[in-house]
């Protein structure tokens, strides 16, 4: 990149001496914007077509400006553009280059916009472009979950409560807990995106502008919803930046509870699932180990998008009107939100696929642990005692249980007698770990049934 | 508040030892879950329906429970119920107090639900209340913005980017950018609500319940939307909780901004309104002092709500399924962060209609600090030159008011011909402030006519 | 508390109207700083010793206000002090009762102080002691950890990385990692009580004084290091509060490690400690639940204390000189963040000792997994190998055993020479669990030697 | 950067398919830890020169070996070195390099660590160093600081609390007062040193090693004050990022502060200084622009560090031991913070010296606002009324002087007389300017004197 101009002819009019140079590098913000390109050269054609339109262009300069900033952007695909940090941002080097192109024509585009509104505008449009293959991942993901709950609507482990053994559960059940975490992250993105896809063009430096620019020609070539309402929260908004990093570290959030699960599963204590090698990595000096490292890796960029999170809060605490140069910190942090939680649902929904229950470890384990402790209570209420009085009783059985060594299942009937005298030889039925989950037969309940025809409503949710 | 039993009849059986007194304080919710009492009361009031309704409970049951509840919540509303920390959390304070008066049919209540349910569903419809009160307070402000804008329309003060004087704008238009940042406010917060009015009731400890409960009758007589469509996520999602505080963090970003100019303007070098005394408090020292107390300690309070929100994500972070004792910890941060929101609105809303702009120092501040630069450089534009060189011309003309100290308005034509012969007599039209204001008339744009339009838009937001 | 009066004497002077009841409320104090009392009592005797040590108030006038100060004091402690929210705080609230009690010499305490240096003081002085408090039980917790890691300093369990066995330990090096942590914690709070003890007092409202006063008199009576530099930063620095936050939250991240770990030992699947039933609580509606309420309370709450760092900075960011009213909203946080860190360490300290390993599980545990791999990969080194290839040997041999289901100790001395003809009968003397962990005989080593020494400096440590 | 093969050499012998070859990207950590090239080469010279001093290597081994290593380091500072995205990270690249050039010795250097003990001595050696870098820089910005104060010591301006005209203040007294943060920031820099400069190399994977090792030699060829006393804490432990992070969000704090305060006195309303060309920016529209580019992308950057203590404080929570994949999350945060802390104090530095104070425009804003209002209080003690008293009087005054416009010192005796009548003719004096700075004479005090002899202890301090 080239840093050898320290002045800067966008604005050096009013300006005695040229900007230090390291206040230049360190006030530059091309390293990073230049991603913004595309986008920038897309709201560059619009505002040039409109232009047109209202007369402040002729449609030979409209032309002339269009066919320069796609040769740009072809110079810039194939790697043969000069960034130039004198130049500052993505703005003024292809400004720049487009006068270098085309001549005076080249700095008629700027009329009646700002950098203000123009870097508003980029960041939207290219925010709009990533939400949506966000939300394509998210969908791929949601749908690998659909297929294992499916597979796996009858397969039984213990579920936890404070990661003791609570009651039985099926790991189809278990995966669609995952699936409404998401299902709800999805939500938010698309509520989000509606406040992303209003478009500040038009709010020029933060005043509007003299020129009879008509916005909503520009809104309807780039695709936004609304313009908006308010040209100097217009250039000034970063409210879009911030709620897409809630959402973010919100779904962020629900990975690193999928990844905890994981870690543990494949622990050798749990024992639950296996993951495939191609999704594990190895140790330098351990010739044993096969670690789970993209959940925790997954696990530990939850930090990341948290801190994005709090810095751009940070940014704008206490900013007055109308844009600061401060804002300029919003870019790093989006970028790296957007590119964390892409590429971690993206290594999700590769992975989950491959996931491999072991079936019999599961149930053993969903064995152990009096798992069916409140199935006995029930059992006691449905021959007539208050449920307080039946989960005293079955607390007794249980340490009992505990002290000699047998889970509920195991005792005879007379022992479990001791306990109370209204139990039964049926007793054994609702102790069975297929009696308990098929038992919990009600919309969000454990029952095969239940998990089969919550994949359904998914699938017509994907659907739609 | 009573502590002195140690042993806790709701699931003592399997113990063999009581609760370590400071134990039993350090994990008591009570002091603060108390709270959720009223809704607390209206869900075991729901579920004692729905369990009648389906056969589990005789009426006669559910209508003891039912007037039991009642004279429950009177006690607590007289001020006469005894909290006891032994009973760790209102839930069982409140089912414990029924039995009390009630005998064993109070007992039944808890049947086919658990505390995880319950505390998760009790929470929801404590925050969709709140959320109610909070828009209605969002609109109390705005309606206030509205009508300051409309009578300030025509005020003109300086627009700052960087705080550095850029262009003229009106005073309702900068009291419309602020309306235009709590309209996102209160969108945001309606999308929250969705989530956040879906019931859990009916997930049960964490699997489903093995009593035939009908989840459409609760849900129905709650007002909630839908049901949660997964058991173990529904006892263990605190997402409502963490995307309200993410709403809330903005909303107070936002007050914060407000604060900080409001807190500028009434310093002695801006000196642009005069907030009344009944809002600002004095010193103990120094007698002359009248500081602008509401609006810096609701800056301040941007950063309880942000931590709150940064708090309620760690909570979350890494957490297995499904409910663990972390989550006791939501609560806290939640009630003060909606507590803060309130509060903050409520003060702004009762302050906002009584501020008084100063219109000629505002306006005798606008005149300085070439604020119509922009004018002239578009002025030069329409004369056929490109922008960027109008830029040029302009920047030099600056230059040389700040060595003689004049304003572009105050130089002579002769002076203002130096850097262009294209300037003639008409350029003394733009140079004004009403010039330059009434001609950024577009959507969005700060022309007097432009304020008034947005106004009648907010009134037709609002009034929907 | 009293809300009747909306008047404030202490500065009504200047102003025409008095505050917003509301307003009156929202803007005080009172309700959580009162909490201050003793340390503001404590700050005004010295004061006014000091004020007449240079002559500004007589012998005679000091004697009256430090007795009325403590009169105060009693009431306050008896539960009789009348704290009134329309005095503001909890200084204008002991000031005005003083003036009650002894007349017009109360009304000379103040003089050459501002409530802006009186709270920095004050809430130094009550940090000041808290942080001994909390050092003190941080000891305790220590003290604790160092006797269960000698106890069972030969207690051999699995080490993990990524939640994988990796290498043999003994459970008391497992232990003496917390440890460490914890001693990293009170040298960080060692070091921040440094800078909480020097005092703002003499900043006076953000000049300094015009009375004669001479800080060094107060600074020996409070037993400050050293006095402020500098009146503006004086009374404006909150840099404490922010540091102590910052420590505390790295105190309770090493709690939420603790507290994982714990969680993972008593689930069924790891079941390598048993913590008493007075540590846990039960479920009011799976009798046989047993949960590890405590350290999972704990590992919740480390969301509070990071949430409270980040209010405080973000409270402090962008904040001109000197004090802003934002400022009053450094309390709340503190006082929370203090109340949190020292009620957990309580809770471990008391829980630790009683912590029992169930050292077979842990044995048995420690033998699957392979746990002895690396030490096979020296094994070779030591017959002339180079360290990457015998990983790749051991790697196959491991691949091999995952396959037939045997550990290496379990392989016969052909199986293994399958994968390299260097291993002899010897080898199988470095397979087991003992020569593994006293092979790793060096300072920080798990050998249980290593584990005693370290022991021993642990003490040492603690002693000094 | 390679990524051709996507087998890893280094663990691949239990592996039975390769990694996939998005998730090998999504793992490699090469493309930002290869920053830490050079301290990884200083910690592999000193682990050969430990264990051919221990005889685990001969001395020819060692020599081929560090030979090997310098000649990559001057490879890698050529530009010349090939970093492989399948090698994963800087030390696989650096080692599998060094066994392309010296073959199988190259092998051994890896004996008696672990990549888990190796990363953590690393980015200890580079934070060591670059706390340097940033103590320098720190002292450079005081220094101009107190240049600046030692200049200006008697040049008045308005003291401001709240933001309103408090008391008369010397600039040279407020620049103190930002001098005072930065001494606590070097102070809480070189505690945080303090554990930074410890050893983890030993540890190896997470429980020592079983070879003859000895760490009072690499810790003294590495200049490190201490070994880490417990291998399973010493590859897990990051305190000392997290600590490095708090004491950089302080910093960055007090930076934003002094941001805001720099970018009020450049605005028009302040117009307190005058900062020079090369600090600021212009705007590519309003051609009058001259932004504080420096000072409000400074506040602005306060955001992203607190992110990365928040994103680092995550990251640790919940952890269970030892080294989990999480912690390579670790760096990437770290080095963000420590270059934007680095280039900020640099630019401040820079930039604090070329700051001009407009004198008289300062003394201008310091006589108007009853800026002398606590002096006529402080008179009329000194006349035996109680200070209370006083206050109220001058409180009547400044509503008198609000009434009619005229400051207190513009008001004649007589005038003066009507709220007391113990004012006398020598009021004036303490009404004047410089009777209050010269009045507030004590430690701390804004007395020209007492700036000197601050000036005169800082310059010691930093001497030292």
């Amino acid at each position: 990149m080239s840093q050898d101009k320290t002045t800067n002819q966008s604005w050096g009019g009013r300006f005695s001496e040229p900007v230090d140079a390291f206040v230049a590098r360190f006030t530059a913000s091309v390293d990073f914007d230049k991603r913004l390109y595309k986008h920038d050269i897309q709201g560059s054609i619009a505002h040039a077509t409109m232009l047109a339109k209202v007369g402040v262009l002729s449609d030979a300069e409209r032309e002339q400006i269009i066919d320069g900033l796609k040769q740009i952007q072809a110079e810039i695909e194939a790697g043969e553009f000069d960034w130039r940090v004198d130049l500052e941002d993505v703005h003024m080097n292809i400004e720049a280059r487009l006068t270098d192109r085309i001549g005076i024509t080249g700095k008629k585009l700027h009329t009646g916009r700002s950098r203000n509104d123009q870097v508003a505008t980029d960041i939207r449009l290219w925010l709009r472009e990533e939400i949506d293959i966000i939300l394509g991942e998210l969908k791929r993901l949601q749908s690998g979950l659909l297929e294992q709950a499916d597979k796996h609507a009858e397969v039984i482990m213990p579920g936890f409560t404070h990661l003791q053994t609570a009651q039985p559960v099926t790991f189809g059940h278990h995966l669609l807990a995952w699936f409404e975490m998401l299902a709800r992250d999805a939500e938010r993105l698309a509520d989000c995106r509606k406040r992303v896809n209003r478009m500040p063009l038009g709010s020029a430096a933060l005043a509007g502008t003299t020129y009879p620019i008509d916005r909503s020609v520009t809104c309807e070539l780039l695709g936004f919803e609304a313009v908006s309402g308010n040209s100097l929260d217009g250039v000034s908004d970063r409210d879009f930046a911030i709620e897409f990093c809630a959402a973010a570290a919100l779904a962020m959030m629900h990975l690193s509870r999928f990844s905890e699960e994981l870690v543990l599963w494949t622990s050798s204590q749990f024992n639950f699932i296996d993951l495939p090698d191609r999704f594990c990595t190895g140790s330098s000096i351990m010739p044993q180990k096969k670690n789970p490292d993209v959940p925790e890796l997954v696990r530990g960029k939850s930090g990341r998008v948290y801190g994005h999170l709090m810095g751009l809060l940070t940014l704008m605490k206490s900013q007055p009107l109308a844009y600061n140069k401060d804002n300029q910190e919003d870019k790093e942090p989006l970028f790296d939100a957007v590119d964390t939680l892409r590429d971690s649902l993206r290594a999700f929904a590769d992975m989950i696929p491959a996931i491999q229950p072991k079936v019999e470890v599961m149930r053993e384990a969903a064995r152990r642990g009096f798992s069916t402790a409140t199935d006995l209570a029930d059992y006691l209420v449905r021959k007539g005692l208050p449920f307080r009085d039946c989960h005293e009783i079955v607390g007794h059985a249980v340490k009992h249980g505990v002290d000699s060594g047998k889970d509920l299942a195991d005792m005879s009937l007379d022992e479990l007698r001791q306990f109370s005298d209204q139990i039964e030889q049926d007793v054994f039925e609702v102790l069975t770990l297929e009696g308990s989950v098929n038992a919990r037969d009600h919309i969000g309940g454990t029952a095969p049934a239940q998990v089969r025809a919550a994949v359904a409503r998914g699938r017509e949710l994907l659907g739609g």
